[in-house]
């Protein structure tokens, strides 16, 4: 198992854990240049950012600091009513991979979608089940495209508290099924991200871990889980403030071959985003080193 | 299956959803009575209710009304740090069988308790295997207990964003592995309680449904998800008012010969606690043929 705690070689930065600095926008470029100065070495940025700051710029900058991406945040969100909106989803999928291939990207990460309008506090139907057949179909479109063009894809399982609204595949092994349906070669065109807030309750979690092997694990998402937790979006701790081992879990992820960056992903914090982003990004660097 | 919209026959009411009307403790007499005026055949109470107003008028209530006890909420919680905590849940435990079995309640339901101090904030260490560990013990400590006593025990998995504070087992499959280990020769001494609130998500859930079988569904719970969900504890919703598509979960427990109550738990919401306890009754009572 690799040593974490004499630098932060191995940190990346989801770029949404500094979206604000006391409580104001900070554009994609300013964030990018934050973690440069830090030595920081690489990111996953969220698409609404890139497309804040224009896609080619974000690429000049990104290589000219020989950053690299440990994901790209987001495709996904495949299901819909219609076969209109099932088509508006594989349309915009395919503009993320074509995204996440101009920044050289070490996976696309999917947030899968679950009951439709349930995001807009109505849904649509009740049909669980149908919504899972729509991202295993979805999926299977677009490993077809992504395939082509060199992208892998990273199936996100979210925390069962987000299966109505935001992701019904919420387990590793339902994410793990879907990879060996869709891609039985293990050819590492398709896997999972395993993000410790999403799964660390999760008794299979070992076994499955063990299970997907380092062809399937395309990425390692960090933070923590807080008691009590206030709010089900916004109130995920920085690493070491809650009750995840997460070393225990990266041990599990590397035990299998896994080397790539720990991404620190404190989705949609108000507490980080009214600090100044310096500090938030110095505490990222010092929790990478004693807690992760 | 049964059809629930002529009656309410088979409706139980947790007597945590009406724990308060229009903002005030009800206390548990007033709230059979109200119960019983509606012809209402059963209750699962709280323990803390039942003290409250003493076990033996309780007891005489509910044995001049006839009511019947779906289940009796709860036992449990038995994580500690020190063998003298995990002595003081076992005495406890014991107590909660012999009210139980006082009640004639048709099962104890068992909350089993997960990292020891979170609830409180502070959760005493982060190995959530040494947690399950000790409840998988403290179940098989009471079984003996129960077993002599003629009390099923009905382990409720409880979603997982209870897993650090409340509870370590939050699947069907990991609380049927445990009475499968326990109670090898399923022999109705301990099962679990279908509370579609937290078990709603699972992709297992119909197959570990059929797994468990007649002699381990002990309890079927209902209420609802809503979406948004704003708290993590305190916002259940009513049947119907939600995306969890109950009458097929019924369907499923039903297809394995279960014929008891279903159960209205809409633990600990505010929104309802502020109205008439009478209105919460009829709209339990209503939605329990609507939308169970």
């Amino acid at each position: 198992m690799r040593d974490f705690s004499q630098d932060h070689r191995w940190l990346s930065i989801n770029t949404a854990t500094v979206r604000k600095s006391r409580g104001r926008d900070l554009p994609l470029p300013d964030i990018l240049d934050a973690c440069v100065r830090r030595g920081i070495r690489a990111v996953s940025p969220w698409r609404d950012q890139v497309h804040a700051a224009g896609l080619e710029q974000v690429s000049k900058v990104v290589k000219a600091n020989g950053l690299e991406l440990s994901g790209y945040c987001r495709g996904g969100m495949f299901t819909a009513t219609d076969d209109a909106g099932l088509r508006a989803a594989d349309d915009d999928n395919r503009r993320a991979v074509d995204e996440a291939r101009e920044l050289n990207a070490a996976c696309l990460v999917l947030v899968v979608g679950a009951l439709p309008g349930a995001l807009a506090g109505k849904a649509a139907h009740k049909d669980l089940a149908l919504s899972r057949q729509q991202v295993h179909d979805g999926i299977g479109r677009l490993l077809e495209y992504s395939r082509a063009a060199g992208m892998p894809l990273a199936i996100e399982p979210l925390h069962p508290m987000y299966a109505a609204d935001r992701a019904c595949v919420n387990t590793m092994e339902h994410a793990l099924d879907i990879c060996d349906a869709l891609d039985p070669s293990r050819s590492g065109a398709l896997g999972v991200a395993v993000d410790v807030y999403h799964v660390w309750w999760d008794p299979q979690l070992q076994a499955q871990i063990a299970r997907a092997g380092r062809e399937r694990l395309l990425a390692l998402h960090v933070c923590d889980w807080l008691t009590p937790t206030r709010h089900l979006l916004e109130d995920r701790g920085m690493m070491g403030d809650g009750v995840i081992d997460i070393r225990r879990i990266r041990g599990w992820v590397e035990a299998q071959g896994f080397g790539g960056y720990s991404e620190v992903e404190i989705f949609s914090s108000p507490d980080w985003w009214q600090r100044d982003a310096g500090e938030t990004l110095d505490t990222c660097i010092a929790r990478h080193r004693s807690a992760v």
